[in-house]
């Protein structure tokens, strides 16, 4: 190790940036090989054979009626949205990432935001019923569960108290492939969930997602907004939208999801090494992924006690940078904060369990890009942090 | 040829089903190199090496100053709607396909119909302003050109009306990728114009297309709308998307480009064979492009006159697919007669021009999947209907 941190001068802990989550692709050799395929049959989009073959091995491996694959999560809520027939407002926690707000803001809903538990980092029944009360009820027509980093927002819990405030339940689950609540996977909670397939995902189709729900119905509403063959029984939509996954995409996510275990393991893997390599820093230590009984392990979460510590987590991810070690801040600022919903003119909600985390967590590297090596090196860096904090606070002013 | 039509208990005239117009798709070879180039630079997606080098290849092959690649046509338009910040209603043609009302429906704007002139199966300024007026100017905020079938709706008049309205002018040139107006390529008229790149288009991206303009602020304002690396500068923009293209898209739609003139050529001469095949049969010739010195001939348009040819274009269609032949109506019904924007309880817009070519109007095979050989085929089986005509009436009847 350098004798010195890079943001005092040292030379960096890694000589390329680390990205701070590098998706898992499939091997070269077997994508070719499935891609050979795509040529002979010169099916290349529209509810192919693979997307066809990707649906079943979703339904079966998320145990749901359903798998109903899309060009990417954003459609997808888009289209949850509009086969539901949600109109109005919508409960989503401001730590989500802002990609469920902007796709329900397409469907033409308003987000009203709830916090998380400080402890969980997850929404609960009663942030919600926070939420909800603050929002005096005002024309809200659903709770968006949002599965957040490997871990759940309590879907049984979301939707009981959703079906006595008399709010559809649905859930964005794009963290949360592979993950279970109570032995049952997620996937088939409340009326739909929404799964993303994008590049920094555990299962990746490049860009892509699926809906899932045990709702025959709905899953006929979905297939005929998707525009595509496929679409089993014609029912009537009011808007479509162009959902298609291309043979090519379902191609990518089918050998990602042959990987899924792999992958997972690996995570936990890099997991365990950081806790083994932060145990004994002073301030800093993991959040376990809550709510589950099975996690991805796709996101590994530090939290910070600035106080103990020396720097809080955006001085930290500042000095990783430096390292070119990819650690983010968990949450940039909230949604509640962040244009355009937390607009100047207009207080934000009071979100305490939000702020807390956005203060406090970092997000560490994982992925396909760290090695269990490359770990105990970050965690290197990390206590050289904590050791040298007087030196960098005292830069920073 | 059989001695009777198949729809009257003959043999088909081909064996299998031929596709209405199969996307020309780039030699599997070339494909598998160019894949190789992605696993090496491990790059899959977010405005990769080739996503670039595709905008810079489309921005020169159309004349513009800014080519914006997109997941598909469908979200370009709702991107370009959100840049142009439009809200309330926009003026399209009723003869275009849903794709373009639906996604504007996304953008939370709501169509109002204008018709086709009937001999031209394009819209003018006339018919633009007719429906303005027909709306009594309420709440317009925009006119959408829809180059339709390789011809184009007059651009130049369509921007002039916009100007002197006050409206915002757009195209979508789903259909006219190469098409030139007066020698200038579709691409850099009105405000923004939105390109497809889907399964059936003379370009390809598998899935895809693209917005391009020529107006630097909001090229910036889309960049940033798409949601990507490659934002050039940020600006700020009320809502995103993901609009992300993927290498793999990318990579398919520059070969596709590079077999532009290849594919355009092989479309000119099935056009060329179908006039030839059809001169004589009473009743029946081609329709030429409208308002373009330069088409890509991806559309060919029969014109039916029922007296003289002895049944209408939807009979026709019928005994053609009896044959195997996959020859579609032009315009199902219209939008403005069909659900949900020609609900049942309002009284449709009469728009005469879009009534007599759906009427009138059917599109022959053409694209990849159709030979000059297979084109003489379909002639001689469209002469036989012909020769039949009071046979298959009676049938019907």
């Amino acid at each position: 190790m350098s004798p010195q941190l890079a943001i005092l001068g040292g030379r960096p802990t890694f000589a390329q940036p680390m990205p701070g989550r590098a998706g898992f692709f499939p091997a070269r050799e077997r994508f070719v090989a499935a891609f050979a395929g795509i040529f002979e049959r010169q099916y290349y989009t529209n509810q192919g054979p693979l997307a066809a073959a990707l649906e079943r091995r979703l339904a079966e491996r998320l145990e749901v009626r359903h798998a109903i694959c899309v060009t990417n999560g954003t459609v997808g809520l888009m289209m949850a949205a509009e086969a539901l027939g949600l109109k109005g407002r919508i409960v989503l926690p401001a730590a989500a990432p802002a990609a469920p707000a902007v796709a329900l803001g397409w469907a033409g809903l308003e987000p009203v935001f709830c916090d998380i538990d400080a402890a969980r980092l997850q929404m609960t029944a009663d942030t919600v019923a926070e939420a909800l009360d603050r929002a005096d009820g005002d024309a809200i027509a659903a709770a968006l569960g949002v599965n957040l980093w490997g871990g759940a927002g309590d879907p049984p819990g979301l939707a009981a108290l959703a079906e006595a405030r008399g709010l559809a339940f649905l859930s964005d689950s794009a963290h949360g492939f592979g993950c279970a609540v109570a032995g049952t996977p997620l996937g088939g909670f409340g009326r739909a969930e929404v799964f993303s397939f994008g590049p920094g995902k555990i299962v990746t189709a490049t860009e892509g997602g699926c809906v899932t729900t045990n709702d025959d119905e709905l899953a006929a509403r979905l297939r005929n907004i998707r525009s595509s063959y496929g679409a089993g029984r014609p029912v009537s939509v009011v808007r479509t939208a162009n959902g298609r996954m291309s043979e090519a995409q379902a191609a990518v996510a089918l050998l990602s999801l042959d990987d899924f275990e792999a992958n997972r393991r690996h995570n936990l893997a890099l997991r365990c090494a950081y806790e083994e390599g932060l145990r004994g820093i002073p301030g800093i230590g993991l959040v376990e992924p809550a709510g589950v009984s099975t996690s991805n392990h796709h996101y590994v979460i530090a939290r910070l006690d600035a106080a103990a510590f020396g720097m809080g987590a955006a001085a930290l991810a500042e000095v990783l940078a430096a390292e070119n070690i990819g650690a983010r801040l968990l949450i940039a600022a909230g949604l509640h904060r962040s244009f355009p919903w937390g607009a100047a003119d207009r207080p934000a909600a009071r979100l305490p369990g939000t702020d807390a985390a956005a203060a406090s967590s970092l997000c560490l590297p994982t992925g396909a890009a760290v090695s269990i090596e490359a770990v105990a090196r970050i965690c290197e860096a990390i206590a050289h942090a904590q050791r040298t904090a007087p030196a960098i606070r005292a830069r920073r002013e």
